[in-house]
């Protein structure tokens, strides 16, 4: 199974997080804020949304950096997704 | 009785969720969120909608992903269904 | 008296709910949701709304699912009424 | 002195309410809930209304329903009116 | 010193009231409602606001009724001024 | 250093108030509601905001009336300043 | 890696703040509200936003003053960085 985003919304997949603090103690991932940054996954079509022309501009495999309580996570296979609009998307990580 | 959604109306049914934890122990429905997977049941005409164009890009039968605390529970002949708009309907499970 | 709705308003009059739990026994009002199930009453004229044009697309007689909360409260001649927005106006019961 | 309303505004007037019960008792001001049936005194001329162009549909003398919570109550010469927007009136009454 | 309004801007003075109750008892100001009733001391120049054209329809000197909570209090040497704008009155006295 | 306002930003500074009682008493600062009156410091260029046009009607070294609440203070050596949309300026103060 | 922001996205970094008293008196950066004066890192392509035109103002290297509250903070290779859209920087420092 696989998700096919409609008009202008992404499919993320968000990225694990390994941080450390400044004295290079490995956080747990309780003390740890939820990762804005994700994967894309799969990409809308765009067109006409909400009657305005909106072009994709991210694509297929970028991680990218997600505004923080955008979206609707949403479980399929087992797997946790995030879909955003791609106005929720604020830059490309390159 | 059938629902004939206006403009750019989708009547969905939720599709029942069954689901493990990881561990295998299969969850009884009041422990599980309300699945946000439905089936498309009907779908409205399109057309101008608050005076923009709307096309409609999903069809009866297909299974999609619908947005969180969107819509309106409806219940006909004992049957729950839940009318959303098509912009509230977020990608189809393929 | 009659009521002559303007612009894209519906007057609409709810339909008695009867409804039977699944073990078959008739629940009192009290116990019931408030349907949303109507009668369309009148159908304003439509045109330009919000400076958007606005086609009606219900008719007297039909009977229709409209949004919960949505619409003002009528009392005319002893009988209720509720005038809704057409856009307020889910679906048409076939 | 009169009020002369500008552009999509409508002076209103509330029409008293004398409602029974339906076991026949009248009852007293108090419990009754405010009445929103109101005669039209006065009609703005229309015109550009937030740049949309608004046609006036209603006229002086009618008898109409509005929005409940809508309008501004304005005193005049010990006469109390409503002024409300062209569209917080949902319905002629004829 | 003298205010210039703005785009859709109106410079208002509040209008003395002086009201008694049915009883003809002379309230006093602090037991009154803040009277809608103002005088215009002038008026702006009108034109593109929000990208809409706005047409001035008040003047000088007339008594107009406007939207209560509506405008910023202002004092310029000791008078009061509220400015408004022009879609916050509601009404011309005449 | 100077700021350079973008696109409709205006950039003001406060004008001290000096504030007599009716009965002539000097009040000090803190008795003293935050003045509204301000100096136009430097204005934007205008053009396109939001997707239209606006044309910048103040310019350097007028004393404005701006609206309460709006705006950003701003530090920069030492001096306080406020930055504002032409659109909360009120009017000028000639 | 390097942040490349979308359509009208930029990306900030907030400049250390080193402030006195009046008194002459050091702040530890405790007692300092957060600056809101920021340098330009990288700016989007801009474009089409919103379905309105957007050309972008500011350039790499510039220092800027930004709205408070806006942006989301973004942290990449132990780098903190807000990204805002252009519409939120309200002035340039020269």
């Amino acid at each position: 199974m696989k998700l096919v985003p409609l008009s202008d919304r992404v499919v993320l997949q968000q990225v694990e997080a390994e941080e450390k603090t400044a004295s290079g103690i490995l956080l747990s991932s309780a003390s740890q804020e939820k990762p804005q940054e994700a994967l894309v996954i799969a990409v809308g079509p765009g067109g006409l949304v909400d009657g305005k022309e909106v072009t994709m501009q991210v694509s297929q495999g970028q991680k990218v950096i997600y505004s923080k309580y955008a979206g609707t996570e949403v479980k399929l296979d087992g797997q946790e997704y995030v879909i955003v609009r791609q106005n929720d998307i604020l830059a490309v990580v390159e």
